[in-house]
């Protein structure tokens, strides 16, 4: 079911996720109101909430609570789900001290870098590994999800122990393109590329 | 003639500029080339790189040099364009640390942040300004774009603040939708979304 889903509405799933918590009061919301909200069309996002197991009522609309729940079971916010880092600069810090994955029922548990003045040093609670020692403590971990901050010309490597460790889904912030078999999924958030490209944007 | 470019094709023109930078010769390389190296279909890669002013030669294909030229400058990599970032905190530390923003053309001169203890200091050689003091400090660096990394509660008003100083463009990584008039362009990259949006896909 959730692979039929295209990825254009599941990115928009957390937006609608956000608005709905943000609103105040609970009771029912339609979707006309939510796309007006949003700046968006109505029956796109009719659309992507139908992916999700929310029931909308005529005229009335959908149940606040019963769509947030819809969405996090949708999203997965209510399985946990191990994440690691790799890097431990600026980037992958401040990932290490930000609250918001729970939201997702994600954990990030841990970061691995090989500066020995950052290795067993804790950073938001989380400690950071020998990267030497990846491959050993991924098993242990069981992560599922791999997060890539390093410099651009070490993202490969680690894409590749990611992957020998059996994590399959992998958010790279490094600006290159990585090369990954079948099966495993990797988001590219270069940040430098984005704001050119709001720079580019008329 | 920026302004027909799709989105989606704009998003892919940073991909294809690290793609050939990353190689090792100069020469010529063929549309075909660049599609399977990328994964990509070969006629996408094609119409994407007619958006820039580079002139494929039939069965020869791109010259390398002409078609980086070419990338950068549709992505106004050679204008200088400044940036400030508001909220100083690991992410936007970690934005103010980062060297990639240069090959855009992009050039974050300064933070904002109201923690007394983070203002009048500097991070990669950039100053952190009392946040009370934007509205005349944006005026004087005359900044094109904005990149807003405070808490969430916060990001609405940063964004009035950019818009009413005249900056049109803002990359948000808070996990809200800003409230925006006509003619300014938001970008929004919640990091945690993205997660939970890759762990969703099967």
């Amino acid at each position: 079911m959730k692979s039929d889903i295209p990825v254009t509405s599941l990115q928009r799933l957390p937006v609608y996720l956000n608005y709905l918590k943000s609103l105040a009061s609970d009771g029912f919301i339609s979707s006309g109101a939510i796309a007006r909200a949003l700046g968006m069309g109505e029956v796109l996002v009719r659309k992507d909430l139908a992916f999700t197991s929310a029931q909308g009522k005529t005229r009335v609309g959908y149940s606040r609570t019963e769509l947030i729940s819809a969405l996090e079971d949708y999203l997965g916010c209510n399985d946990k789900k191990k994440a690691v880092i790799f890097g431990a600069g600026e980037l992958g810090k401040a990932l290490l001290s930000y609250g918001g994955f729970s939201n997702y029922g994600i954990e990030v548990v841990a970061a691995f870098d090989n500066d020995s003045a950052k290795t067993g040093t804790y950073v938001g609670g989380k400690p950071i590994f020998d990267a030497e020692t990846s491959t050993q403590k991924l098993t242990e971990i069981d992560a599922r999800l791999g997060v890539i901050c390093v410099p651009a010309h070490g993202a490969q490597a680690v894409a590749d122990t990611l992957i020998a460790c059996g994590v399959k889904k992998i958010l790279n912030f490094a600006p290159v393109l990585l090369r990954v078999p079948d099966g495993v999924i990797v988001r590219n958030i270069d940040v430098a590329a984005n704001l050119a490209i709001l720079s580019s944007m008329i």
